[in-house]
């Protein structure tokens, strides 16, 4: 067996694209100049950060002053939420019950509601549409979740808030009504086409894309009510100021350009590999329970519980054996609460602390399952003392 | 003359340093790995961050829980002012009048007063005291200005607060009060100990170190009472949260150990520098006024009014000739209104906008100055048709 690892923890962090890095390396060296500053050398690196945004524009379908960069997912979650709430202190939000900590945490700082998920870890559109009063500016709904990988219904809940807004209209409420998405685990399997989704804000994450780590993007539609979180210089449109880092923007735009040319591909290749992972699972060990919904399911995700056992000592055997994969989402590993996402599905304590991440990526290979299954099958063989260690 | 041009704009952005980059490689490839995972790859990277983390503190004297990593000096300063002003709603802030941008625009979100500076662009402490009052919670004073380059007396003020401590604790208010300076631009020639400045909190920027751009770091001292900006999976002790930017960090964390360790010698060699530009200014075109302390000021900042000219138009001609320089700080290049700093100082607006910043860096040779020089007189005597063109 190959002394490298096996690497199933790319919804944690994705590798570096080459041709990515490539791309940034004369921004660290030579393009080092300010964009803000007022000679030509500047200027055109000024110009090359703007055909990075219009590129992005360009993936999402917008236009390019849509598009604010941050350093990364969660800064960008901030941005739209704390951006918005700020603006109106009186009004309420909602979110899903599994959104990432990026933006339940902000959330909570303002007037804030859950919507429940059910059993698959969808969000029940009907409750959501209950939860939304007169007082809602703001629903924030993740387009897939990076624990389990459920897929949400965006579009659905983009026509929930249409009709808000046409009610609205109606009776004379004047109080704007937006949808954000966090779509840091979707951009490269999914569609990102915010008109088709039917989003005013959207939040990319170029660590999750094979990209930079903290490099990032919100999508703000034209007309939007914003503040900004960081205040001074003006950068990005006096949305977000400091000096940019253009390095990272630039290695972002390239990542997304490739995660969604290749989405279709990639997630075909992906969809093959998960269902080899799941029969192979259901084959070799038959008490696995699969976490999630089967078919409005991320392709790289595979999330499971094997009741009886626990899965921190489960991973450390894994990481001993050389595959490394993960509990839940890596931002709350060092916490010791159970997953909340898995609570908000109805999944008792007891069986999430029993629970896998497995989440596949580029270089991923059949080759690599097979070990991870093996080993994962030797290690619960040899955990429940069956003497069986040939499978 | 060399087809390269002569830079003199490193208070704008400095170049990354070799040995920098080449640290910050491996993390950009193999080292990629989430430092919140469990598997000992991940925690190892965890490891090394919180090595340039407890580098970074060594630096500055403190430990390494003080110190929080950001993106970029403008995140920092923001942290700064808004963590501390969001727990101290009803209290008060003072600034000076000549902060940058991302001081002075966070400041303006709460009840702030600006203390003057005189002349030379010196704080005038006398007046700083007389504005804090009961209510005050926090003062945020530069330790050097990023236009002209003048350095602000921070172990005076830091008394002049600590008698204010002495004195809350004799009427028995309780409100603390803590002192905050902008280092961005001090880095890389003084003495960044925070013990002997008496600072609280402390903004660092990578971007100006030849480290990294929106790499930086806020040191908070134990005990300071302050809140995120940027909420979600916990990182940072809670006070930033998103993946860490390991890259960025360790290689923040070599920069600012060369700046450091070099300060001495390279300010030695600033100041000669400096000297030489302001003789040969002096010799060439006697009514260059200098603007800031000749004193109390970084060794590589020339900052000047050309009474008559306009320094828009000064700066496209001497970009034609090969050098660059600045009007003032590059974050607000793009705006028309002359620069606040030197308004600050009695500088009149005329004036203002017929003043040049010339500022040098590592790379900054004698034969560089001359260059600038001649090509400068060269520019003014065209431009005031004296008909010289031998200099």
């Amino acid at each position: 067996m190959s002394k490298l690892p096996i690497y199933l923890d790319y919804a944690a962090a994705t590798p570096i694209d080459e041709r990515v890095r490539d791309t940034m390396e004369p921004y660290l060296s030579d393009k080092f100049y300010n964009p803000s500053a007022t000679y030509l050398v500047a200027k055109s690196i000024s110009k090359d950060l703007n055909e990075a945004r219009a590129n992005i524009a360009r993936c999402l379908g917008v236009r390019s002053s849509e598009i604010i960069f941050t350093a990364g997912g969660t800064e960008a979650n901030n941005l739209a939420i704390q951006g918005i709430m700020h603006i109106f202190p009186d009004a309420n939000m909602i979110v899903s019950a599994i959104e990432h900590e990026s933006v339940l945490s902000p959330a909570s700082q303002f007037k804030s509601k859950a919507a429940p998920v059910d059993k698959q870890g969808i969000i029940d559109v009907q409750s959501l549409e209950k939860l939304i009063n007169d007082h809602t500016v703001l629903v924030s709904v993740m387009y897939a979740n990076n624990e389990v990988g459920s897929i949400q219904p965006i579009s659905k809940i983009a026509q929930v808030i249409d009709d808000v807004r046409k009610k609205r209209r109606k009776t004379g409420n004047s109080l704007p009504i937006y949808l954000h998405t966090d779509a840091c685990q979707a951009a490269n399997y999914l569609d990102l086409h915010t008109a088709r989704l039917g989003v005013d804000l959207m939040t990319l994450n170029g660590g999750k894309i094979y990209g930079p780590k903290q490099s990032g993007v919100l999508f703000i539609k034209s007309g939007t009510r914003i503040s900004p979180l960081i205040f001074g210089g003006g950068q990005e449109r006096g949305l977000r100021s400091g000096t940019e880092n253009v390095a990272a923007s630039i290695g972002f735009s390239l990542a997304l350009n490739i995660a969604q040319e290749n989405r279709y591909d990639e997630g075909k290749r992906m969809q093959a590999l998960q269902q080899y992972f799941l029969e192979q699972l259901e084959n070799k060990l038959p008490t696995v329970i699969v976490n999630g919904s089967l078919k409005k399911r991320l392709p790289n995700n595979v999330h499971i519980t094997i009741s009886e056992t626990d899965n921190e000592r489960l991973l450390i055997r894994l990481d001993e054996a050389g595959i490394l994969a993960a509990a839940g989402s890596a931002c709350s590993a060092s916490s010791e609460e159970p997953s909340h996402v898995l609570r908000a599905m109805g999944v008792n304590d007891k069986a999430a602390q029993a629970s896998l991440r497995f989440s596949m990526g580029r270089y991923t290979s059949k080759a690599d399952i097979d070990k991870a299954v093996f080993n994962l099958v030797g290690i619960i063989e040899s955990e429940t003392n069956l003497g069986v260690n040939n499978v």
